[in-house]
């Protein structure tokens, strides 16, 4: 499916655009391409876009004082990335966000996506519910995180991302849980043998 | 202030509404009095309602299977609380929600919240605006949690409640951060001396 097509199946799970509004509401989209390994936002940057995932896959993260990188989110086709509390705070970023692998992406600035939430009020009703499902699941991780339970963890991702396990590598995975690559094998045993 | 007054203000910060708007929306807010220890929500309930705090404290927690309490969010005047996870996928409540003092409650339904979204786009505009407030806060809870920095946990807990620290037992403040007691007043006391 193009990116036009996948957009527009993505919108119309959530909210009903006529044909005029989704060819208003797509203009201000803007395609874009990333090779393996570019970095699309670092730490300290000013964040003006949001973005929707066509192909491929991104991950933001951060790198602490131990030179430990931590995973926040991975984003497949018809998620959206970006440093949120630098695009919605007007904040400089404070974590990065590159390609895992070749990816294909539509780009929305900041004040496109109000000036659409304005003029179209089906388009707000959309991002209130996009916001509302990613407030849901950083809740479900936190709670996860709080109770220190690895496997819970793994088991959310691989129900999130069903076909992560083959696209990306072993150690982006044991990163995102928090786990050694150890961990992460037995987990993964474990997980496979319950299926 | 009234509780009137209060979520005037607390709507005005980010939404216009004209005085018969506001009329409209707030006669859709149900009163609520509990007094301390009271339970609103109990993990396994069915959850219909979220919660404006008008004046006192509460806090959302869930005790894990080692009998440990860990909270997620308490909730001051002029926040919202509820299980948001069980009120927007409308599944059963997977964490708690209790008054640690007596409190006053403002009460809104799902269903009227969702009506109201729908009749004054202004209140979309709200709702949207408060999400994306909780999601960045959640991101920012998240990853504090996955760089184990209590001393930056505690560092935000104090920036978003300032009077926290008088008005809350100690343990439950630890609950929080997911630290020890002892812990807490190292942070509480290396925190002072570099105010």
């Amino acid at each position: 499916m193009d990116a036009r097509g996948l957009l527009k199946e993505h919108i119309t799970k959530l909210a009903s655009l006529t044909p005029a509004e989704f060819d208003y509401f797509f203009s201000h989209f803007k395609p874009l391409s990333f090779k393996k390994g570019q970095v699309i936002i670092r730490e300290g940057d000013k964040v003006d876009n949001e973005y929707f995932v066509v192909s491929g896959c991104l991950k933001t993260f951060f790198i602490n004082d131990d030179v430990k990188m931590h995973i926040l989110q991975f984003a497949m086709p018809t998620w959206w990335a970006s440093d949120y509390n630098a695009l919605y705070t007007q904040t400089k970023a404070t974590v990065n966000l590159d390609c895992i692998t070749d990816v294909e992406l539509l780009s929305l600035s900041n004040v496109d996506r109000e000036k659409l939430c304005r003029e179209i009020h089906q388009v707000e009703y959309f991002f209130r519910w996009r916001t509302n499902g990613g407030y849901v699941a950083a809740h479900k991780r936190l709670l996860s995180f709080m109770n220190n339970d690895a496997k819970t963890r793994y088991e959310e991702l691989m129900k999130l991302y069903p076909l992560l396990y083959n696209l990306v590598p072993k150690h982006l995975i044991a990163a995102y849980l928090g786990v050694s690559r150890e961990t992460l094998s037995r987990l993964y045993n474990s997980h496979k043998n319950v299926m």
